[in-house]
């Protein structure tokens, strides 16, 4: 159900984050080259739980040389978004203050920073929502994703991308290839947490693939598996629709979960799907107990099995299977070095379709109705345009 | 309490495994120079659980040009011969026909194949207990360990090395160096356990590792740790005299176990013992649920756990913990390439001592009161000496 | 030139080697199942540099109980055996003995032995022509083509597939799937060859890889690197029709080499080629000098270099450059654990095509034609079929 | 000669980096504590080839609230600083300006950025003198010795640290552990290149190890492949007493070079120092060409080699022998993610001795005379202590 709740959630608080810009905005040194940034800055802000609206904020500034002002065009919606919005946290970040919501964005540079060099103003990005510390042993070791001061959008206290305007660093925006559309753009951002997930995996040319769960970030986990050349990739889940969708998307089979034993589940997927000794690599996008018994007694020896849903904090667990069978597990959280440019790359050149993963689209005035809709588990993945003015 | 046991559980069924050697000796072309093979092979057998018996088997031959038989000199007991002798079975490995129990040994060259190289009649070796069949895919690409062929001493229906004479491959017999005591050599096993746990744990120079249990294996996981070049080894257990040893042996530091909840676990252990935030590499020698949840919250984003030990085949597991810190956990199972080899330099050059470990030596025909002593916990290793005829 | 010489020449003398096996055949055993094994097994011979020669070699016998007999139906022709061919001698490897030639072949299983599992006759397989000792330490590792004792197909003194039947271990047998033909199973061993140096090479979706030579390992270089995830493929030879070739086949830019320095051929390359800080993965098939040397400079820092063509055993190299850049740099050698299985599953699969690289095929009587069209430059891929009787 | 140049030639040009500082000090914020930072800051420059001088430079100030101030106690000197004091440049790195010399140091901080948490005044520590931008690809992904923007002291047109201040960012110190003299302090930088070399080397438990090159580098890589576990460490070079340092040092055989071809040279390697199939990695800290072609041939197939030495930019290279042996080649330059901690821990812990290196030590006022000792040869180690005012 919340399948990628885990992707934005850090990891402590941060009490000292620097507060909401307000200040106004220092221009004098940025290379607008006519730049169109606007006065206003609509933002879609959750005041508690249940509780949205819309409200003009300051409009950001640049904080350093080194950022980008991008206009938000287009925004989609997750789990973990709906999640904050009906029940105003996730495990330990809780919305204190009224937050603006959004993390999945796509938008177009109004103002660059005078040490910016690979962006000009009216460049089409992907927008990566979190910003590291750079300085911290795990950013120092190229997994920044584990950052111990990571700054996330839309993760309590820092505000997200529903707005007309964001700041980032310019080594987190991508530039959009020619061909590859905005609508496209929002995309990325689950498109790079299933790169990140396959990236754990391993998953290399031949391997044979597992995914659990069909929503967005299983389905994306499929099609990344397939870009990285498994030769087999089984989807399961416990609705047939979704199934069919994932098998005309990018999965070789398919597999109906059931009211059964863990062991009998594996050993019927084994056998129905063909899986000989066993799966190479299981993916967990669905955060069920089942599923997750189910992937370790469905696994080869010597095998990998990467957790990216999540559901209840503690299960049962078949600690032995795993120690006799030599698995590696790996937990996988959010995206790191190399993952947005990869995802952009894999759509940019066509080898990954995410187009027909977007189910519907949303004027800014109707964000509610957005998180309404992935909240009733409507389609697969809506957009909310930027406000237009 | 079973910390071992799953060195010797196989995971197939090996119905059509070959029969234990009856033939007459075909000595014709093997080199002997004058070797004492004796024509009686007297062997420590289980017929049932709890029922043991001396029996004449017969010699051993070599079925191979590549094979050396072996007079076995010492063999240790571990918990997962105690798990045979008691109920018979581990798992799925149930023992139907009569077995010879016993795969911790050491012993000295009395025949040799036509093909072996590297060894000569009269030569001092450690036992590696598990052949592989060197031809299935885990087998060729380098992790026999998981062969699926698997012929493992004492693991039924393959006989174990309770015996006077053994038949093994000459590349599963490694030459002692001068100076180390066939006493050691039969420690050999147990230490290329810990060693093939550090191995799948990753352990590097500077690491910051925990070790759960401070029995046999425990123990020389904190030894082979501190060989790896472990900055801080801290050892848990709930018995402190336990601990004292461990921290004399091979430990930097020591935390005993309490009755608690895991998070307040984890909190005190990183508090007591400086993990700053969080340990590098946690190993569970314990098998024992309430060790394995306080080490998914102990361990540091992207941190390492390996499942050495083995206890209920299902526990209730932190899986959200484990996702969101990204943390890589491996089974660990026997030994396999390298690890005996590696086993032996350690302890040939000095930098692993295992003669403190043995705390109590038999003599075969008393092979029965080892069993008996390590069930009742006495002591840390027990070794049982070949039989003199 | 010469780009698989070294996928040939074994690395230490076997002057014990098994002599050609002249004994009656021991069907007894062997399950034939009605097997067609003929009486006759003729065989193209290499008396001495120049001196070919047919010869009724005796009909091969199952040595193990674990191995097949195969009829071989296509063999082709590589670089090497045009070597042996000419001089007799590759290296340290002298052909002092007439030896069998040929080693990349596919054929019909015709007789089985009594523990072979996976095959049955009549199937069709392509043929691993090394068979490694499977017990010294780089077996024993998963680095079986580095074995000190391989026994590899018409490298002396062990004889070649180029006759009616020819003797292997069940897994060195890989069964081809439907819609696979044999001439295709032929194709495996240089696409096994591939695929060895694109996993030494360690490409990952998005690397932007250069492979410098458009002869059969070149041009099936650039199609493993695609179907690994590379982005961009430059193919790099001095022959413009070759490189007309590589386009339509499978890289996605070309590069002519020209005479200059390696400085300025390496800018020119990353320019034209639009690779930005250099290319992440460089792969030499050509063993050209002046290739090397440029693929030094064209690199990114920290990027990968993988010697897979063989040319003078000494050249001028830049080391400094390798040293600064903290450049990997690695050789390739035949191809070792899983590379035959993948390369059979990207050909079966449709994800990489072989066919258009058979340029010519000829009867087993015309065989020393096919190895002067080779020598000639005369296509890329020529066949040789195997005796009809 | 000059083994560690490269540790300190950037790869490009930096025309627009940050002029050196002379802007009044903004103390305001920052945490002095009564810091005693003086309002001298004398610097030893050199002005050009062969001529220095002492220049009252002005205190640099706090950049950025990350930063610190260390007043500089004592600096080591090696051989790329007497090549810019002779030559005035390294490759493409040429002193266009006055730069002050220096990089191997340890010092006191003096003043305190109002974001620095580890730091305060008066804390000792090892100054990493190499700070990189964190937002290139390579900085992302955790190889930050690659940054395409390194600022390294004392690499044109960057300051180096001979002079009583100098600001780097609180997470390029690191503080000295009790007992761990200012002395050992600046030792930490060449235990950071050995650390980073045999990182690169993957020196693990069980290997053999041989190193060319005696000087400082090479004596630090042996004891540093000694705390990595390497259970063999030869040492290797022309000069009999260096040798025998080297054997009391941390090297467990020596090899002495002499006047032969490098396969002659390989094979008395390997047979003096009992290596048997071949070395497992080979280091080299010579640079010299005899060196890095008998390593080629004196490892085992499947060896690594690391180039740590610089020496002629191009040298005659056994290409073949690496590509049929399948060698693994890396480059080493200057020191990444981790290498500083651990080279302080493995010091700081006793588990590597720094001190025995350390052969003489002059005032800041006779720093010329440090030089002309390292250009003469003399001693291991000479280290310059700071201006006392």
């Amino acid at each position: 159900m919340s399948e990628s709740k885990n992707r934005r959630s850090a990891r402590r608080s941060t009490a000292d984050a620097p507060p909401a810009p307000t200040s106004p905005r220092s221009s004098k040194k940025a290379k607008t080259n006519g730049s169109s940034t606007s006065s206003r800055n609509l933002s879609f802000v959750l005041e508690k739980p249940g509780a949205v609206t819309f409200e003009d904020r300051p409009v950001p500034t640049l904080k350093s040389p080194h950022d980008v002002i991008v206009n938000v065009q287009y925004t989609g919606i997750c789990g973990s978004d709906v999640h904050y919005w009906v029940h105003g946290r996730i495990g330990n970040f809780v919305v204190e203050n009224p937050m603006v919501l959004g993390h999945e964005s796509a938008g177009v540079v109004t103002e660059v920073g005078e040490n910016v060099k690979s962006l000009k103003v009216g460049d089409r990005v992907a927008m990566e929502p979190g910003v590291p510390c750079r300085r911290c042993v795990r950013c120092r070791e190229g997994k920044y994703n584990l950052c111990f001061d990571m700054q996330f959008a839309a993760t309590p206290p820092f505000d997200g991308t529903l707005a007309r305007y964001y700041s980032l660093p310019e080594d987190f925006c991508y530039k959009l290839p020619e061909g590859m559309s905005l609508e496209e753009g929002a995309l990325i951002e689950p498109t790079a947490v299933a790169v990140h997930i396959c990236k754990q995996a391993g998953i290399k040319p031949g391997d044979k693939v597992v995914v659990f769960g069909a929503g967005p970030v299983g389905l994306l986990c499929c099609a990344v598996a397939k870009a990285f050349g498994a030769t087999k990739i089984v989807t399961v889940d416990i609705n047939e629709e979704r199934l069919q969708f994932a098998l005309k998307y990018a999965a070789s089979s398919a597999f109906r979960s059931q009211k059964e034993s863990a062991e009998d589940s594996a050993k019927r997927l084994i056998k129905d799907c063909d899986l000989g000794v066993g799966a190479d690599v299981i993916i967990d996008a669905s955060g069920a107990e089942p599923c997750i018994q189910t992937s370790i007694h469905a696994l080869r020896t010597g095998g990998t099995y990467v957790q990216g849903g999540m559901g209840k904090p503690d299960i049962e667990f078949p600690i032995v299977a795993m120690c006799v069978k030599e698995l590696n597990l790996k937990g996988s959280f959010r995206y790191g070095s190399g993952d947005y440019a990869l995802a952009v790359d894999l759509v940019g050149s066509g080898r990954l379709s995410v187009k027909e993963l977007i189910t519907g689209q949303v004027k800014f005035e109707d964000a509610e109705k957005a998180f309404e809709d992935v909240k009733a588990g409507k389609g697969i993945k809506i957009l909310i345009e930027g406000p237009k003015e």
